[in-house]
């Protein structure tokens, strides 16, 4: 259930579901509420007035009685559950009177959803369940137990190939199988790759099967593996697990991993651990089920080109190394338990195939569930990780590059900098009179320290705010008490020591500030030089896709204002979360789409950047906030001569 | 070099090869030679004069110097080197007087070899190397180093389909062999199973080694593992070499085999067992030739239906019980690494496909290499040992069947039986006045027991003498030292207690005679049935062609004599040999006779005999020598008149 929010005084009307914290919508609204802790509900600042309409509050020893009943809450400890009107009280100078807050001209918004776009995809697997009767066999008809089988399978299908097996446990148990099922058996078939090809026969059952048939989505991220049981008897998605890749211990990102990769056993220890993380997914889901593993029929899996390598036990060393060859980008058709994975011996484990070494099976993946190469519409399709993968083009044509944007996103190179986990600032406003700050952290615990969207949120607002200028250097001569010469020159103090979890000062720095514009920069010379080489422009985009977990948290504002996504109209913004998974899970279940995973790849041609001389250009030219050419940042100019 | 001998005073004159042993010649003619001592030189009874030509005698204490003078050899311890006429000395009876022996009217004859029908076969392997000159990478192109190699292999041909590679192995090595080798490699392609479909990726190996390209034929057999290795260059047999299955201490016949592989892990000890008889065998084959078990680019086996069962782990429990219904008769593609063989790891083993649990692939291969299927002659194809299989058809439809004939001709149920090795009595001839025998044994050493094709000679030779009657039967009133009632009824003695290697009396007795009576009436009522099924009789048979190292040794004549053979034109009679391991060469070496061996064996009908009631009836009449119905023997009637 919807429910509106009326702030008062900047007369902002948002809706937000039901249950919303509502410290954390009005930091989505882009409406300032003085909050320095986080939204632990200790520093008390984010006293709210409810003039209107209900909110379940925590007890929060931190808000008088008095207030209490003049109808104050903290808003870090509200819940909404009704349609309210909310007031933000006047903040008072050191003069005692009230600093005026003029409301923002542009609010921090969202890119739309793309599920219009993806529609909807058929449940017509790639592998069947069929339950068949067989004819016992006699003394006049003692065909092989195979051929019975197969006799069976073929039945009623004169034109259709004869399917075929291959794992040799399944011709083992064959015979018992048959026996004490009392011929009553259930197959599960693997349809051909083309519809002329033949099945292949993945298991024998006893009994009457058909009802129970699973598959498993996963997306095997360098840092986490997610799995999706999918009911594919009606496309249903059952049960969800995440669990951290236990390679991180062996390295944070892919390059460190390849380089683990080369010491004595690296390969396999890295190997072992995926696997390892995999069955942990695959336990959790399966508990959350009560099936057992050995009720998947098939795994489709989508990772980046170095964690499908590792998976397989292929050495990625010539990934890293220019020109940057991987061994292959369709990967070998495997056994899931020939790998280690908890799985039925004959069960399948498909990997979407790479199209490079720096643009893998997980970008082919999001490209296929969005249907870019199917689209008329001139896309952008961006996944900003470590990494940034950058796809352009439509149903005629694509082309993609990989750039390295470095691990600032993702908290790495940033002094206070920490992945999106509980107590990672995600949400910032700043007070353009007082400078003071609204912190908002995941779970709304005290503050560890910085996430991606967090950090995007701090620099465009910092801008905006003059406090940092376009080249991200800090004013020096704004006199501030949080602002200072730290030890890595310049920073500005976000949380004091005692409003933190860890008990000291958290800053943003110009150090910071530099690995921030650097990976930014990256980004956008990658979508211009990719643009370039196609003779096109921004204006020619119809639509820009956000792939990634990360993307599905970026301000759209804010990333424009600071130069990591081109200023053109909002409208054509979407979001796609995870893609990758997506589009494991249609081709979990629909077997067109599950077909035409390798064409979709074969159609991205890869530019390598790493050593091109444009990007080169574009990315110095970047290195700015948002851009040294004003010109591509209409909004953001007008914004900033406004401000 | 061939070189005549003319016996007298029989008058017979005879072709054999130079350096041929002058005792087992005149075995094989049919010619009376007084001897005990199976050829080992020390009965000194086989004296003969060498009236013309020269004879490389080796010395032999037990012939007088006068005799030698006189130009007398002894003929077991001769070498024929010329041309001879050589006399047999009479023999003296009691009263002084020379016993006149009158010449057989039909000599014991061999079949004809088969080898003009078989014919020739094309050195087009299915598999191939190829020698390929990659473009190293660049960051122009840096495509895979899989897609690399695959576009080098299509280089030139553009409607060929993509090959395809399934061991990851393979993927794994790849990157390492490409640079280590500077990008000039020999890949490994098995051919397309039909020819649209893609080749295969075996290996890839560094450098140019397509002077280099073997096959292993592999005849799986209860008893011996036969191996042989082509130069697929050029078809050539490099080497071959055999090894007793040790399987064999589980069990002599396929029933024990599947016996013991019900015990708690019998069938995995049995699958390692042949195994490692398989490797013993490579290994042997590839000391003799100094080449690598890896050099071997594929294996092409044969084995009957249990063989196959066994060395796939595929339990055989069912194959023993009625209906008597295997796994499978097409097995499934096996790497022969997987299965614990040395061999490259993406070697694969094919194994010819069975017809039914007891007519296996050792059968459809040698149906197979003598083209059977393809030509309009109704032939009879005999596979004569513990099981006989046979086939009858021509190349509109084939029928087979198996009989259970017991193991009299592999030395089983009989008393002093034994396998064809050094010391069995392979060829036997009485005097028919005296009675007394002539003893030839493999490699004419002293006598340790009676094999199958010795077996055959002792009961045509006793029969004919009429020392047993048509059902077996001593003459109870031919008064003579060697025949007597023993511990097993009445028998012959073969060998005494002296000349025998044990250092006991060798004999045959009529339990013996009983048990090979059963043996060869199986044999019979099967070739009976199977034609009665097709309306056939015996005159509408083109050719008999006898199948097995068995059959190799059998001697024709004798053979008709006890009923073991139809009594047909001797001209119709075909010698294959080892047909089982010829097809296994054949299809190593030509890829489109390769392509048919499935064919072949979904083009036979099997017939299950062992509860059918004319099979009974036709193996009750058959319990005699040659046939109850004699009407069907009459060559072997007129001789035993005559006699």
């Amino acid at each position: 259930m919807k429910k509106s929010i009326h702030f008062q005084p900047d007369n902002v009307k948002i809706e937000v579901d039901e249950g919303e914290n509502l410290l954390t919508a009005a930091a989505k609204a882009g409406i300032y509420i003085n909050a320095f802790c986080g939204g632990d509900g200790v520093c008390g600042k984010c006293k709210v007035k409810i003039e209107a309409g209900e909110v379940v509050t925590e007890k929060a020893m931190t808000l008088r009685s008095a207030d209490q009943e003049a109808g104050y809450r903290l808003a870090c400890k509200s819940k909404v559950v009704s349609d309210l009107v909310v007031r933000i009280p006047e903040i008072k100078g050191a003069d005692g009177k009230a600093i005026s807050r003029k409301p923002k001209t542009t609010r921090a918004i969202s890119a739309r959803s793309l599920d219009a776009l993806i529609g909807d995809w058929k449940v017509e697997p790639p592998v069947e369940k069929r339950f068949l009767k067989l004819d016992p066999p006699t003394m006049d008809d003692n065909v092989p137990d195979l051929h019975r089988l197969l006799r069976a399978i073929k039945k009623g299908c004169y034109e259709c190939a004869e399917p075929t097996y291959d794992h040799p446990q399944l011709l083992q148990d064959l015979p018992f199988i048959l026996r004490e099922a009392n011929w009553e058996v259930t197959v599960i078939l693997l349809r051909g790759k083309r519809a002329e090809e033949p099945d292949r026969i993945i298991a024998v059952e006893p009994g009457n099967t058909t009802g129970r048939l699973y598959g498993l989505a996963l997306d095997i991220g360098t840092t986490t593996v997610c799995g999706v049981i999918v009911d594919l008897n009606n496309g249903k998605v059952l049960a969800e697990a995440s669990a951290y890749n236990e390679q991180i211990n062996h390295g944070e990102d892919v390059i460190s991993r390849i380089i683990y990769s080369q010491r004595p056993g690296g390969l396999k220890t890295l190997q072992e651990r995926v696997v390892r993380t995999i069955n942990q997914v695959i336990e959790t889901v399966c508990r959350n089920m009560v099936i057992s593993p050995s009720d998947i029929s098939y795994i489709m899996a989508a990772g980046n080109t170095i964690m499908s390598h590792l998976l397989l036990a292929l050495d990625p060393k010539y990934i890293r190394e220019s020109p940057y060859v991987p061994t292959c980008n369709q990967f070998p058709l495997t056994r899931a338990a020939a790998l280690g994975v908890y799985a039925h011996p004959s069960v399948r484990l498909f990997l979407y195939p790479s199209v490079a070494s720096y643009v893998g099976g997980d970008i082919t993946s999001g490209v296929h569930a969005c249907r870019m190469h199917q689209s008329p519409e001139l896309t952008l399709f961006i996944d900003i990780g470590t990494n940034g993968e950058i796809v352009i083009g439509n149903q005629e044509w694509m082309v993609c590059a990989a750039c390295s944007a470095g691990p600032a996103f993702e908290g790495g190179g940033i002094r206070h900098g920490m992945r999106a986990s509980a107590g990672a600032i995600e949400n910032f406003h700043i007070h353009p009179e007082t400078l003071e700050p609204m912190i908002v952290t995941i779970e709304q615990v005290k503050p560890r320290g910085i996430c991606g969207s967090g950090l995007i949120s701090i620099v465009s607002e910092l801008l905006e705010a003059k406090v940092i200028d376009q080249q991200g250097k800090f004013d020096r001569n704004r006199l501030h008490a949080r602002i200072r010469d730290g030890v890595d020159g310049y920073e500005y103090v976000l949380v004091w020591a005692k409003d933190a979890m860890a008990g000291e000062d958290i800053v943003i720095s110009e150090v910071d500030l530099d690995n921030l514009i650097r990976a930014k920069g990256a980004m956008y010379a990658g979508y211009q030089t990719l643009l370039e080489s196609v003779g096109m422009t921004f204006g020619d985009l119809d639509r820009v896709i956000l792939a990634g977990n990360f993307g599905a948290y970026i301000d759209l504002e804010r990333a424009i204002c600071i130069g990591l996504l081109p200023d053109i109209d909002r409208e054509k913004f979407y979001y796609l979360g995870n893609g990758s998974m997506l589009g494991c899970q249609i081709s979990l279940t629909d077997n067109d789409r599950f077909r035409e995973r390798t064409m979709v790849s074969s159609l991205m041609t890869n530019m390598e950047l790493s050593e091109n001389s444009e990007f080169m250009s574009h990315y110095m030219a970047a290195l700015f906030l948002p851009h040294t050419d004003m010109s591509l940042f209409p909004t953001v100019q007008a914004k900033l001569k406004e401000g």
